[in-house]
């Protein structure tokens, strides 16, 4: 590793930098001969040089003696991709993210009554939907709008879940959502707004399960990727993330669906990436469109809010899609999946527990 | 309360609308001769509107038959300011924001060693700070930086309390921090973060105490409001707003303070709105220009990171600035605050524990 | 048209109002029995209804007496798609953009050395480009960047136009620009920081040839619309629009490819919508997958800048990519269009002058 | 200079490289012991280094073997202010700007009719105002909106000029304006729209006037002084900052005021800065505070929307405000000033050409 420092640092400041490089095992080594004053510091490995490099990068980056890091040495951070390394492969129930396979993942964005969540669900899965999704607890921006059914959209998701054979993924607002939520569901959901709630993350990190994670509204690549090493460092092993649009300045769309960030996160880690065009778009005839983009683009997985009667959804009436729609996504999904030579993830027929539900297209699974 | 519906309306979406609309008391009347195809329905308050208006408000926005609301009737939620409400003014220990008063919180960014605190908390109140503030649980972006000391650090913030005898407001980051924060502190923090944070806002306006609501790096002047909205409902009565910078696209700056949010807050709650530099320059050579703009645009009080050693600040030492600037930026406060015939707080005299401490300024007070 | 008055307003502004409207071809019939003191007015054409709907939209929006245009009625820019109406299609060489033709635009962000840009004119074309782009007038940020060849570099242009047998796009940064660019170029570009530069539209706008206007920076898609609505009211019938990346927080991409607002373009214009990954990612990893995206969204053409040794490009190297990278880029853009149905656009054999140029692929043509 | 190079560079490109460094007078000198495969190149200057460093800089920072720039050594451009270099001020007419001077430009965003603009000249100079502001080119969104008067209300301004003696800024759009605009004005305003319009630039440095550059709405502040450079560079020596509000999120605000970016440029450049509180806020209500805070976080000027009659301006009707407001604004900024120290421009008695001009107030001149 190679430190700028400060100009005109106190011999005091420096040696309390020295100090603390030598306690991570680093000995620091001043470059000699560079002009103009410039204040170089190599850092070579020790024997002592057990500490995780990036909590020991984290912390010279803290220190106000350093100027810049002028080379970080080689990418250390757990969601961090190594040259070659491939991809992490997510499996929840069905759905597998990751690896060349595409997931869709789909429903409401709030659970109200049960005949509804039950018929939409089965419908998603029916178009190929491997994961239904559906909120219980919702964050709203007003304390006057529905907030969700609470532990009564538990109860209904879980008995959705036995009665379609489809795996379930539901959003947790405090730790105290997580054992219940976890009796019921197959993975849990951090909000956009929760992205960077520490102690949901940490608690979220031991309870053992895959977690979608999705993007803060104006979180950079790197604060959205540190909110991942948080669960990644806590023992959580598969984690999903998701592009949900960042805020803009243009209100023809909700949000701006930011793939190349997608692009980036694709190369910069191994995790799975997946892409939320509702929440994007804010409207529904936009979701189509960008679901083609994503996974043009290569994300591994699309979560869309469908709804059987959109104009009575509780919450996000404006985006919420048909399953007549969703099921022209799923198409189109699978189109460029086989046009990108990658597997789109279509349901078992035998995970079906009801004959209502139709026939699953012939996916590639 | 006049709505325009969306075009092509089914009968029953309509009459599902028309239902709601009397369920809030209110009787739907379609305005007739209006040209071009256009709906309009104007809602007549009934005998029986007992309802919420800010509730009914967003009930009906949330309906996807109503195309826009038209004219929303009178400010209804509880922030709002009705047409010549005075302040709401809150105190706290010393403090007083709001109506005409300006109060200075100051301290560490993080609470680490008690000398260290105790230096700064005796400084800053010479200096004319009437609250102490110094983050015990701290959010951060990676999981590797300092996340404060905790229990430990609550401790001692009492402990300094008591010795320098200065009102404290400290952050809390989940529900579980409430009980023990209150035993201690005089003010809970709801970070930036957290601003929208719905199971934390709920809980802490339970907590019978003054609330210091920082605003969301990207939170809408309106979705602050709403956010504060949280509290005022939920039976918080002192809530005090902290403008601390959006998110920007230009590195020379940490963040963008907005004061015009500050200017329009100020029209449009009867909340104290009070102005953080620190975290909106991130950069110590900038903030007491910014301090001194915050005071000239209206606001209620200022809340500046000072540590007598900033280059050695366990966290955001970058933008600490010391004890002496400090005192600076208290005598801009006072020479605006003059400017403006506003009144600064200075802490009494006998209010300070210890002989070590300056006598304060000559304030008014 | 139906309009919100500001409320308390002085008769003699109403007065103004309506006598304005009346001027318009217009007559004001205040809507009665509105409760709560909103004032509606609805306007209905008369005879004298001559004057350009769009026109008077944008006068009436103008006036501080009116709070709000509560319906605009029917879509009356000339940029703006009718309802089922089709796309305009714009032919350049044999480039064709909309209308279901996907084209590619290809070439150097500057133009230096003929030889280069010989070299990468076949091999673009012999890659699928039927248009070459390259720049020379460039408008860099700092005044002792590159600022391209100036005069030198037009007949370098039409030179290699001549020889390979491909249309030229090429940007205008001033009216005086316009008349020897014509000599030598196929189609006008105005990049992104003159998408508002109203006296070079107005000049553009008269020069009879195809223009590609790119969205600013911070250009919303009304703003991005009106600025080639000032084209086409200017007599410009070939208008291409392109969307190229707006700012963002986040330096790990150059800008944000808003793809949500290629897909809004699309239903709200009939001009075609081209995408440019180049600009947006600002890393050469990215510009492939971005492309795929842009495809997939919905875009009627890619334009990307290709340079035979990207690391010796005199401007924007770290976006340049190879030749043989556009090849794929290419190629991904053909499965993309077969996917939808579309067609992507080939130059025609005979159309290259020399035998060194490779056989095109077997592209739909 | 000290440079990074990229990883795995071939040899011909580090030659190439360094052999650009030694045309500028720079001999390379690789730092050898560097550990990790890290690759620095010190600059020394040589006897031929006579290059504009600036230049140098710039040149260097767009080679694609560069990785970064380590440290770009002293401050060259001609726009930074060095240690301890005292503010360049600008005179206009009876307007100083900078060096301690605060002058104020007010004015109608555009001129229409004669008796109105003579009336507001009058009444914005008796308030204080030392400098006309009035669009004759407006660029507007629009083609339908309000253009301007052109070269008749050039006329109109010369007329105004005289008549009530008080010196003219107004915009032009194009290197054809200058000319004429030059006989009747003293400053040339470049506008927001055309802040990086590089030939209007290059034209503007040689009319041999003081200019007044506005920053882009989403320009950084090294973009916004890489513009002033053009002008530095090409001749101009007069230059004033405007900062009038960048591009946000948020509805209630027209932009975001960005104060801390009028901080950060005090320091950065010895240019003087002024503030446009009328187009950041878009809302009469806000000016005032905004004002207020403008010249209390230290800029040099105000430059405010003022016409006799708001609701009847032709152009930004929302934001203008009334001579007597602007008198209070004013009366603000002279109390503002005296508290920091600073002098407060009045125009003379004896400029004023009319009878009918009030008195100018007692301001520190």
């Amino acid at each position: 590793m190679l430190l700028k420092l400060r100009k005109n640092l106190a011999p005091a400041d420096r040696d309390a930098l020295f100090g603390l490089c030598r306690e991570l095992g680093l000995e620091p080594r001043t470059l000699t001969g560079v002009s103009g004053g410039v204040e170089l510091v190599d850092l070579i490995p020790t024997d002592k040089a057990g500490v995780d490099p990036a909590r020991t990068l984290s912390l010279l980056n803290d220190q106000f003696a350093v100027a810049s890091i002028v080379d970080a040495g080689p990418a250390s951070e757990r969601f961090a991709r190594a040259n070659g390394q491939p991809d992490t492969i997510v499996r929840v129930g069905e759905a597998i993210f990751g690896g060349g396979h595409v997931s869709l993942v789909a429903g409401p964005c709030s659970v109200d009554e049960e005949d509804v969540l039950l018929d939409v669900a089965r419908r998603v899965k029916a178009a190929g939907a491997t994961l239904l999704r559906g909120g219980v607890h919702k964050p709203r921006t007003s304390p006057y709008s529905f907030q969700g059914l609470g532990d009564d959209g538990l109860a209904l998701l879980g008995r959705v879940r036995e009665e379609v054979g489809i795996a379930v993924v539901t959003e947790v607002l405090e730790p105290g959502d997580i054992a219940k939520t976890r009796e019921v569901c197959d993975m849990l959901q951090i909000g956009s707004r929760n992205m960077i709630n520490t102690p949901l993350l940490r608690e979220v990190a031991k309870a053992g399960m895959p977690v979608l994670l999705k993007r803060g509204m104006t979180a950079t690549s790197k604060e959205f990727l540190l909110a991942a090493e948080y669960l990644l460092s806590g023992g959580c092993k598969e984690v999903v993330l998701c592009e949900r649009g960042i805020r803009g300045f243009d209100s023809a769309t909700r949000n701006v669906l930011d793939l190349g960030t997608v692009a980036h996160l694709k190369q910069a880690t191994h995790l799975p990436v997946i892409v939320d065009p509702s929440h994007a778009a804010g409207r529904a005839d936009l979701i189509r469109p960008l679901a083609r983009a994503g996974v043009a683009v290569g994300c591994d997985g699309l979560i869309v809010e469908v709804h059987p009667y959109p104009m009575r959804a509780k919450s996000d009436a404006e985006q919420a899609i048909s399953p007549d729609l969703f099921a022209e996504i799923a198409g189109d999904a699978l189109t460029m999946c086989r046009a990108l030579g990658k597997t789109l993830i279509a349901p078992s027929a035998d995970s079906v527990a009801t004959p209502e539900a139709a026939a699953p297209l012939n996916y590639i699974s």
